[in-house]
This record gives structure tokens, sequence and C-alpha cells, in this order.
């Protein structure tokens, strides 16, 4: 039901009609009849409910007039579907009185483990991380960071020193909210880098970005809500929000950031639940939101009450001049949520995230970080406490600037004159790059991994599952050799395609 | 909806007439009318989906008859939510034509934030949470070991030999499953000391037992799905349930185990998707599940493809003899998942914590995983690997095993004479205690936070939320000295009431 609801929603843009969106909106469905058919989608769904006996042998199934209208499809759609699960054996058919349950012994196909399971099958993949889990010897997959690049050495100096401080800490849970020193340091922090004025209790200590990202989504976003996406976005994310069973409205981000007016206009017609943005070195294209539009953006978000969840983790990695304040910081009525993971570029090993909000949500969030994990470890926290508010931080992230600049123009240097396109980004990461029509990423990738180099096909970050002549290319995680390696290997295997 | 769901399962439950749960069943509704009446809970479910604008204001609502059927409940219950909905200014009504939107100008009371964020109530308290939050000086409400018991020492020294063996841990994230060295140790420690066939492939590290629990349950259950679980049983288990909108089915659990007629009733009639069990030193009675019934239960489980989820925090944590083999030896066709958690008498500040399960269900939980938080931090699992395969963690073991049977004694020399009633466990850290008549559970806790007391009371470890005389006493966490004065305290408090 899921996996229908995003082609579903889009049926309404269009039903809609907005000016703006109806030129994506009407791409996808002819996209999504391509990999699911709609009736597919319904077909599965009936499935679903008959596996987990929602609807039990021999009980009548509703009518094709109901069922369409419960689903906001047309009746023939559903036609389509019963006339399937007639032909699988899963239901049968009374001459004059309709649809039945059919009994297992009629059936022509066994229900799968997923189906037995009541699970969607898209929840049972995880394509990036099948694609990253791949050890590879050129990894431009991965947004990590050269762990050669990271300050290793002195973490495990300070490890010591934790352990001095708090000889229990490892007989000791954190408090749920997490560890109030690292709260009122952090609070601290983005009062004099980042301009929010944020008290301690505002905060929430989190294991990673995704796991944020994953506590509001569960409590947010509900079967059938619609939530507004970047496109292209990050892929996990899209994952975690079509398992939620929201539908999707994807929103285009350009160096010169989101076209207002349609964002306006998908929150007014059909009031999305929330908008989850990187505004900042966006992943993957790496273009940054200017500063004009995030004031006016969250006066539209608290005018149509659509949360905004500001995903920020690579504020810190500019190459250029210091990014704009962030969302969080023109919010007066507590319609931002602010992710920021320091994960990436302080302690992968550490998985240390902060989520900024205000009351009432904090109390909710707390309650559901109580019910994922009941709190992340002390240990991280403390460790990462003692390093962050090191000077060692500061002078780690200048050099770390400089590493990650040089490896950007490395690969920006491979790939001249390869007729490749991109954007070169201010800051983060990753290069987005789209590749001329005579290339497709999906035949690139296949050769690739052949050779042992993995980049991130760009229909994975598509909400729309289009852009398949686009890919990320991560710059961070290679060291310098290596990545000079890589990409030659790689232009050359694009030559030959 | 689904705070209704739990109550509307056991009509269903009362239909089907289980001769055996139906004393059981009875008593429920009665209960659940008291804390949320039935046409309370449709309220809820109406205001919800209004101030989610599923339902647009002026248009028209379902009809009673359509409502009651969608919902199962009587048109009675359905028309005095209705009744109330109006009175509130909610909804409008057009004589011989329905129910209708109203515009929210019509409001009579402002929507809560809770309502405004769709969020069901119960998900917003975590009441075991907030006793266990408040710092007091008596500390008898968490099931955690006194740090002072643990082995912090050792741990700072291990910490050291995990830096200089792998100087890139933090700056590495683990993979989604979990260190592979670590699942490879553990598979061996449950071949020789569980007696459980493993490969590190059926291992899955997640970061605490909640943690496992909650993303069995994402994947399990659905909206009205049934669960079987202990009455008693751990009390953030049972929210992750409701949360889930699963609709719970109780099973009493005595010394003797659980009434196997009782349970394949409820398997034959209910289907319940999963059956989740603490067989061993039981958290809150203390109990042990007989090997004989161990299996027998995977049998059922088996027949009517009933997930067994056992949950095996405290198999270590023995005074008598060692336990009975978990269930999950007994299982053949991979309808049990073991879930193992060091965190209690290892170290908490690490939160590691494995589950093992076989194919096609570890591949869900991996993508559950990889989407929840993308791995556990690979610190914590190094830190303990190397912490798990040295001699000091059994030598570790026996003194802990004494010191907490001392603290046990300890704390049952207090009860001696007190009328309050228990079966001494053979290991654990609880006791299970039923109170005299006279003396009210709520009525204790009240008096006794404020004497800086706490502990648990049994309505919340009840899936029927009703065990208003009993509550449960953790002798673990606070040193003897504390305990001894703490129990003498609530003793004479008890005395008083």
């Amino acid at each position: 039901m899921q996996a229908a609801a995003v082609t579903l929603s889009l049926q309404k843009i269009r039903a809609a009609g907005i000016a703006e969106g109806s030129a994506k909106a009407m791409k996808q469905p002819a996209n999504m009849e391509q990999n699911h058919p709609l009736f597919r989608q319904v077909y599965d769904y009936m499935v679903n409910r008959i596996v987990r006996e929602e609807w039990k042998v021999h009980d009548k199934l509703p009518s094709i007039r109901m069922l369409a209208e419960e689903l906001q499809v047309h009746r023939l759609t559903v036609f389509k579907a019963y006339r399937e699960l007639a032909s699988s054996g899963r239901v049968y058919v009374k001459d004059k009185s309709g649809y039945y349950v059919a009994p297992a012994g009629m059936l022509r196909e066994e229900p799968t483990a997923e189906a037995a399971a009541g699970v969607p099958a898209y929840s049972l993949t995880n394509p990036m991380s099948d694609i990253q889990r791949m050890p590879v010897q050129y990894q431009f997959s991965q947004a990590l960071i050269d762990p050669g690049l990271l300050p290793n050495l002195f973490l495990s100096d300070y490890v010591k020193k934790v352990f001095d401080l708090y000889p229990k800490v490892m007989g000791t849970y954190s408090s749920v909210q997490g560890d109030p020193e690292l709260r009122s340091v952090l609070s601290r922090h983005y009062q004099e880098h980042y301009k929010l004025q944020l008290s301690p209790a505002e905060l929430l200590i989190t294991s990673g970005a995704q796991q944020a990202i994953n506590l509001i989504a569960g409590l947010v976003l509900g079967p059938m809500d619609y939530v507004l996406v970047e496109r292209p976005t990050y892929s996990v994310a899209l994952d975690i929000f079509r398992r939620a069973g929201a539908r999707l409205l994807p929103v285009t981000i350009t160096p010169e950031g989101y076209d207002l007016e349609a964002v306006e206009e998908l929150m007014r017609t059909c009031r999305p639940r929330m908008f989850y943005i990187n505004p900042t070195h966006h992943n993957p294209t790496g273009h940054t939101v200017p500063a004009r539009q995030r004031k006016l953006l969250v006066e539209l978000a608290e005018r149509y009450r659509c949360l905004l969840v500001e995903d920020d983790p690579f504020r810190d990695i500019y190459f250029g001049g210091v990014p704009p304040a962030p969302f969080f910081a023109y919010d007066t009525e507590g319609w931002v949520i602010y992710i920021s993971s320091f994960s990436k570029y302080v302690a992968p090993g550490l998985r240390i995230c902060a989520v900024a909000c205000r009351h009432p949500f904090m109390e909710r969030l707390i309650t559901a970080k109580s019910m994922a994990d009941n709190g992340s470890p002390l240990l991280n926290q403390k460790i990462f406490l003692h390093y962050y508010t090191s000077p060692r931080l500061q002078q780690h992230l200048g050099k770390l600037r400089i590493a990650l600049q040089v490896h950007k123009e490395i690969m920006e240097e491979e790939l001249a004159g390869s007729g490749w396109e991109w954007t070169a980004p201010e800051g983060g990461l990753n290069l987005w790059i789209k590749l001329p029509e005579s290339v497709s990423a999906a035949a690139l990738l296949q050769r690739s991994m052949e050779q042992s180099i993995s980049f991130v096909p760009g229909e994975l970050c598509d909400p729309l599952g289009e852009m398949t002549s686009w890919l990320r290319l991560s710059y961070s995680f290679a060291s310098e050799n290596v990545l000079r390696e890589g990409m030659r290997k790689l232009m050359q295997l694009a030559r030959e395609l």
C-alpha cells in the first residue's frame, strides 16, 4: 500500500492541477507504471490484507466501486487487480455476487516470506547500503571522511581522560535526552557559532542524524501523509518516509534554492506534514539555499503548519565563505527542527548527533527516543564532549577544510574534459554529476563495481526514481592517490561504454 | 485509533468466546471503560482525522452505520462520539443530512499540540521512564546493577588496548549488522554456554535490547495485529507494541510457566503475529519457564506461525542452578528470535545487545537497523569484544551473582513479617510483590517518592492496567546499606498508610 501511495499522491497533484508541479507530476505515473503498475500495487495491497487474514477465507471482498473510492484509483485499475487475484487463485468469483477469498488450496503461487510477514517489499531493500556494504578499492559512494584525516590519536588521549574523570562511565546509562553536560556545551556552541538561541532542554542527543530523521518521521508521518522532499535528496531519508507510508512531494533544489511559489502551492493544496531539507552544502548537489529564501520558507512553514526538518551535517565543511545561518535561526513558532550530526567530521565511530527543537515537540521526541533505545551510550557522549570543548577541534576543522578542498579539486581535475557536468560545490563531500546522454549511470556502475569502484547512481537520490543519467561521487573518503587513480579508471570505463 | 485497538480487540475475543480467555477478557473492557471509554476513543480518532485534515472543513463525515462497521463498535458508541464532537463544536449537524466538519471558529476547545501532531496520547507518556528519570536517594525502580559492582577499572584498561589495536576505530563506522569479529566471538560463546547453533551471519548487534524489540515490532506488527504478551511484563515493550497499533493478548505467567492450552486457543482464534516472552528470571516476577514447556511452545509457534520473541537479559544472573536452555535452542523453522543484552551486567554504558534469528528475517532486521541508525557505534563493540573474550568476564560474573544474591536476601529480610507476598526468585534483579488489600501501590508510590524512594507500580507492567496492589522492587541498584535503609523507610511508610 505504501508503495502505491507515492503514485496515488501524484494523481492527486495532477487533479489539483498545479501549474509548476504538473510538469514533474505528469512524468511520474508513467515512470511508476514501468517499475510497479498501479493495478499491481492494488494487487499487493489486497494480497497483504488476505495473507494477514484481515479478510479470511470465503470472506466477501469489498466491491470494485468501494475499493476504488477507498484507494482513490480508477475502477478499471481495481478490476484489473481483482482479475489478477482471481487468476493467481487468491480469490474466486461467484456470479452476480462478487469476489471471495479463496482457501489456500486454490493458490497457484506460494505467498513469499515478505508477503507472509506483511512487510512491503521496498522495506526489505536498501540499495544505498547494499552498494556501500561492498568492499571496494575506490570508495566514491560513501560520503565519509578518510579516517586518515580524523584526529584519531587526540581522541584516544581524550578517552583516557574520560576514564579518569568518570571512572564509572561504563556502568552508567545516559539520560534519555542525552548527557546534560554535553547539551549545555552544545547550546553554548550553537549560540556562538550558528546564532541559535537554545537552552540545553531544547537539545536531544541521538545516535547519528539518521536516527533523528527516523524518530521524527515516526512521530510526524502516518500512512498517506504528504511530505515535501528535495529533488534530489538523501536516499535513506526517502526510504524512511516511504516506510512510514507517507506520500512524497518532490521540490527541485538548484543553486538558487527552491521555487518557493511551487512550494507554497504544494503546502496549500496538499497540506504536507513536513519538509525534509538539507539546505547547506546539500547532499548530493552541494547547493546552499540563499539566506533570503530561508526566512521566507520559515514563514511559509508557519503559515501552513508544515514542520521544516533541517538536516545540517555539512555546515562546518565550507571551502569559500561561512554559509548563511540555519533556518532554525529564523524560527519563532517552533516549526523548525534542527539536526546537526558531528559524526562526519569529528568521529564517525562515536555516532553523536544533536537535535534542536522547541517544546512541546521535544517532549514527544524524548519519549520516542526512550522507546527506540532508551538513550545513546554515555561513554560516546563523554568522549565527544571532552574533545569538542578542546581547542583541538577548531584546529582540526581548519586542516580538514583544506584537505577536503584538495580532494575536491583533484576529482574536478580528473573530470575536466570528460563532458560530464557539475556545479562546483562551496562545501560538503560530494560532486553531483550529469553524464552525457550517451552514458547510463546504471551501466557505468555495473562496469565500475567490477573494477572495484563504487559511486551512488542518481536515481537513488531522486524521489521520482528518474535522473538515470546522474551520479554522486564522494571525494571525501579515498586518499589523494587512490582518488586520482580511481577517477582515471572510472573515466576510462566511461569512454569504453 | 491505536488506543482504541486494545479494547476493540477484546470485544473480538469475547465474540470468539474463548472459554479460558474469556474470564480475563470480560474483565478488561470494564477496566478500559474506566480509563478511556470506548466512545472517547472513537472521539479521539475522529478529532485526529479532522485535525490532520483527512476530513476538511464542511466535509460530510461517514454515516454512523459506516463508521461503526469500520471500527467494529456499536452504533450507539459512534453516536455518542458524534454527539460529543458536536457539543465540542468540532462538527455540526444538518437535519436529515448528517454530520459535517465545523470551521475552526466554532471550536469550543483548542486542539492540543498532541492532537495537532496526530500523535496518539499514550505515545506521549512513558510513565516508567518518568519515574526512573526522577533522581532519588533509594533507587528501587531501575533494574540496573550498582555501578560499584561493575568492572569499571578493567574496562578502562581494555579501552586503552582497543585504541592500540584499532587506532582508527573512532573514524570508522561499524557495518550495519555489527562488527564481524564481535559476532563470531558471540556465536562461539552461544554454542559453548547456551547450546545454540548459530553462525555470525545470524547475529545482529543493537544498542540495547529495547532497540531490538522496537525494530522487530516495526517489522512484524501493523495496526490491529494481535501480539501475545506475558502478564505482567516489561512495561516499555507494551508501550512499543501499543504504539505500533497492535492489539495486546495477555498470557499470565506463573512459577509453572504459561497455560499452554490458553495460549494455543489464542493462537488458533486470533492468529497473533508474535509472542513477546522473557522466560528466564522473568521481569518483573523472576519466574523461569520450565524446560518441558519450552519445546511445546516452540511447536505451537511453528504450527500457528507466531514469532516467539525471546528476551533473555537475566540468563547469567542466577542464584540457584543454571537455567534451562533458551527457546531458541528448540527452534527448527526460524520462528524464534533471541535477544540477549549484555548491557545489564557487563557495561550499561556500552549498550551492547545481540539479536539472533534465521534467514530471511535477519535480512529484514538488518535493513530496519540500517534505517534506524545505520549500525551501532564501533567503538563500543570493540571495547566490549575485548573484555568479553577475557577471563575477567567469568570471574566478574561469579562475584556479581553472589553480590546480587546478598542484595536480594537483604531486601527479603527487610520484607519479612510485613504481610507482603512474593515468590523468591532464582535469579534476576527484582522482587514482584503483592501488597495487602489495605495498601494501594499508587498511594504508596506517591508517599515514597516524597521520601526519595522509587519503585515500579504493578499496573505499569500489566497489559490490562490492573494489578494495582502489586509492585516491582529492584534490589540490584542500591548499595547494601542504602538498600537496607530505604527498605526500612518504605516499610514504615506502608505501616502509616
